[in-house]
């Protein structure tokens, strides 16, 4: 334990736990109060998404390069799946959507474009390895793909079709899991020597001992999908209260409180002009929700959701999705970075919030 | 006629050329066995395919460089054009459509994704002039966009607006064979320099003489032409009885048997590590009946359709284009390669091919 | 005086001030005749809008590289400006709106490609400076992402949304004015080593004495301002006399009249091999449209228009600024140029205005 405590004592972020009792107590005596409880889970979940983060990290760290790969590559967005699957049980698809979508946009535009800036605005000029950059845009592009096609033929087809549209999600989802292992027998394996060393040297901290990350591991993930719990139950009310549509929730507050912990990994490396490290945690954890997360959420909509999901999207979201691939592949084409480029990121997430924030009520 | 017999001989392809009087007696006495029919011009069609493309090569070869970049460029995609015309005739313009579209898709992804695929499974990383690939990718973005066009302002306005369409049509289809020929000046004259000199030698049998070339092109060309009126005739036939929808089968399966011929060429180039030749014969083709087979049979639809057939594809069609065609600018945009590339090109053809053949039966 | 004088007797473009008195003449006594008093207020324009651009850049060189650079990007499209207030005041917003979106496309295709062009026609292989390209490109992006979500996100709506569409224009305005003007900071402070210095040498005229200058900014654009009153007021009964559609007329025919000018700078840069310069003319005219004059327009609105305009495009305008953005991308990205380049980006031009002029009439 007494790493656990060490990291603790260090890193204020943590200091962030005590909330972690402080949620389950007001669930227990005031669960109506959804603001409340929407403030108190979401500053539980940002470190323990910090600590499940670390832990996952430190399993990698001790078993060797292509396993610590692997788990890196599948546990590396566990908070984002655990909010995910709370939402799925609870039957909220349009909240699970929204919560992939604005995961994938505020990876690519928020995290990528404020790692540019923040770093850019301490050096000149910074460099980075495109090929990680370009395997992740490409992935990301793929998984619009196959976002949009079914769009594109599902409208011009004016019946529902959802059993048509439920086959293709399958289908896609199958489809869009083996174009991301393909693509880690690519980066971890058959090509490991075109994508340098920094892939998973992900955050500074001395690793665990490999039996602390493991106890940390699986009673962490209990704590966020209890919390999870909360959040869920609590975001709509909130949003209710706070006068912010739910798709503004969904997209953005969900997605950043679920990121927290590696944009704080994000920005560090930016500003100790490690810029490898920033574009690999951004891109690679986009492409991550989009080709992992995304199709373990349909697949697994069969076993514990009330009813199977789709992956048919709300087309706002498809072009988001799409505007932010796009992004995310123009401004890592160089290789080069400066703060304009990280600003201009920024600004299309700014347009993105703006709209979602403005938007009526009842809309997506 | 001794080095066509020898040809025969060597290449297992054309011993499928039995086939050919097999369909016409097929036809003659079972003329109501679609599935058998279809199967059986299929077969018949491929080992064709492969004499016209041989043919014309001859020719190509025996009247210098820019002749014989010309002829390649106007009879390289016979086939596709002969096929095409047996549908016009016949009055399916949806065939044709489907036909076209097909082609481009499937050149652009499965041909080039394979050819990567298979030249990346041999070879760690391959090289090829990025010079041809980007001429060709930029003329497939024009003709995208002389596609999109015409549906994003049609839409706008909500009246048929058939006349409206039917005028666009021909101005568009003039300007893209004017389009091409200018590609033709800049790459087989102005600019031949840049581009290097493994464009038209495009495969590996010795040419023909002149003499028997010719008759072969002229002779093939009929048969080619008797044996397509079967296909169109049995197509969708046996596709109700098969259980394809007609999109898949005019999408995948007529685009599959019209460039069998010219993926074998692609695939062997790509297997000897001579990419250029692969890239190639998949852009080059596609560019080539997007800005030539497209238009020549918008005009002569004046000719010899029931009625004069416009440019307006069905809206999945136009996206799948358009995603092709960006699929093509981006994997080409290196002038590297390795498997993983091509892989990827594949995916976006099976997530194009699952949805068509899922696809509730009436829609496009 | 002298230097204008002289400037004028040499400068066949000008002579053409003789239709400025002659448009208000005929203004006066023969208000009805729309197609006349439209031809004559396009001739009397194009000059003044020469003098305007002259007087401009003499001003800049005369206070600096930071304010010269500073003033040649708000006041570099004060004819588009003018002439759209014009058009503004009269809460002719379809107008407002196509000559926006027609001065976007129309530089960004018609002046970069016939640049490309002629200069093509005299040199083999021309290069020029990306990084300035690339700036403008990406601030074109953003304002297309700024032009693509509201329509988007609003489609999916089917209530009118007015107020909300409302307050995200004014937002987005705020926003791409903020963009511009950090893409100034980025441009001519914190990386100006990267730009390189032909930015501001647009022209070849000696620059005119700072008084002469200012004196000729401030009279000839309350010219421009009357002359725009008489273009704006009698350029739908011209287009409907000469049989053009409004939409042609807004697109084309405005934004070719309102840039003659610097179309005569741009090219004679190209033939000049300073393709740096006709790139940076072409590309930064259409990025200030884009970011700063269209959001000055909205913002105006509010002061000077019968109601307040919202920043919604027609979908056919936002598709082809959306094509002509990534036209710009693609054939600047190699910092290569040659002919066929140039003939590109010309036929996607003469794509959209052949739709246009095809288009039925009670459209847009």
């Amino acid at each position: 334990m007494y790493p656990l405590l060490k990291d603790i004592r260090h890193n204020p972020l943590l200091w962030l736990l005590v909330f972690v009792p402080v949620v389950f107590a007001a669930h227990k005596f005031k669960a109506e109060a959804h603001t409340l409880l929407f403030m108190l889970s979401v500053l539980a979940i940002v470190p323990l998404a910090a600590l499940l983060s670390h832990a996952t990290e430190s399993v990698a760290a001790k078993t060797g390069d292509t396993v610590g790969g692997l788990l890196n590559a599948t546990l590396g967005n566990l908070t984002e799946l655990v909010i995910a699957l709370a939402a799925l049980r609870a039957g909220q698809y349009t909240l699970v959507k929204a919560s992939v979508a604005g995961a994938i946009v505020t990876n690519t535009l928020f995290m990528l474009g404020a790692s540019f800036l923040l770093g850019g605005l301490k050096h000149h000029m910074q460099e980075f390895n495109r090929v990680s950059a370009r395997l992740q845009a490409s992935l990301l592009f793929l998984a619009t793909v196959a976002l949009v096609i079914p769009s594109a033929v599902g409208d011009a087809d004016q019946a529902p079709a959802s059993a048509f549209m439920q086959q293709l999600s399958v289908g896609l989802s199958v489809l869009l899991m083996v174009a991301y292992g393909l693509g880690l027998v690519f980066s971890l394996k058959t090509h490991r020597d075109i994508f340098g060393s920094t892939e998973h040297a992900e955050g500074d901290e001395a690793p665990w001992p490999l039996g602390l990350a493991l106890v940390t591991l699986a009673g962490v993930t209990v704590l966020v999908a209890l919390v999870s719990e909360v959040f869920v139950e609590s975001v709509q009310g909130a949003a209710l209260e706070l006068g912010m549509t739910p798709a503004f929730v969904g997209f953005i507050v969900v997605a950043l409180v679920g990121g927290a912990a590696e944009m704080a990994s994000a920005f560090a490396g930016a500003r100790k002009n490690r810029l490898d490290l920033s574009v690999g945690i951004a891109l690679g954890s986009a492409a991550q929700i989009a080709l992992f997360v995304a199709p373990v959420l349909v697949l697994l909509s069969y076993v514990i959701g009330p009813t199977p999901m789709n992956m048919q999207f709300w087309p706002g979201a498809v072009v988001m999705i799409l505007i932010a691939t796009l992004t995310a592949a123009m401004v890592t084409n160089s290789g080069r970075s400066a703060w304009f480029i990280g600003a201009l990121a920024l600004m299309v997430y700014v347009i993105f919030a703006m709209t979602l924030y403005l938007l009526p009520p009842r809309s997506p």
